[in-house]
């Protein structure tokens, strides 16, 4: 692995570990990855711009939840100087006993402070 | 929906209807999808440009096999001018009972002569 793809991959590694830690304990700060121009397409329902977005996440009919990850892969995004990031695990919501298995995709694009926000994101359930 | 919604959904339909069924029937001429640039990510597994993607997918360790598709979200790729495309389904594989579930995402880029290639293509089975 080079360097370029060992750095990427951390990239990769701890937007993920930042993302389910703030879905799971603090989600209405969520919206701060997103701008206006991001997209979410949350079981099918498309959502457009980080407000929204919040909003959407913030008003999901569970309070808590707690995600477990089985798999990150991740890969440039050559055009656009970006990062794929896809993530396959489970949820569990309070109260039930089963996990729901879940894959989700982000697209990450660089901002000019160095940063990088979520231009695209696709959640799915795996219906079992 | 406006128009280019409209249109990028059409692409993503069309793409995933068009891979699926060269997969099922005419695995070898799936190289042609790709190009030297594109990343395949399956099972974990990194490679890149379009002979060694070929080369891979005709080699997985099964002859025939059947996907069958249970969603399909895009959403456009702004910075690329791309389509990112995320699929769900199940994969059935000869002589064995039970349906094995995927998930793959890939990332569309259209090409000079109006055409599109996939530039980043990422599979997972998820394990029940």
């Amino acid at each position: 692995m080079d360097k370029g793809e060992q750095q990427f991959e951390m990239v990769a590694k701890a937007f993920v570990d930042h993302y389910y830690l703030l879905f799971d304990t603090n989600r209405v700060e969520l919206s701060s990855l997103y701008n206006q121009t991001s997209m979410l397409s949350f079981e099918g329902q498309k959502i457009q711009g980080a407000e929204e977005i919040g909003m959407k996440l913030s008003q999901l009919p569970f309070d808590q939840c707690r995600h477990a990850i089985s798999t990150i892969d991740c890969q440039p995004s050559p055009l656009a100087g970006g990062i794929l990031v896809f993530v396959s695990g489970n949820l569990q919501l309070p109260g039930e006993e089963h996990h729901l298995k879940f894959s989700q995709m982000f697209q990450l694009i660089p901002t000019q402070q160095g940063s990088f926000f979520v231009q695209n994101d696709i959640f799915r359930l795996n219906y079992g």
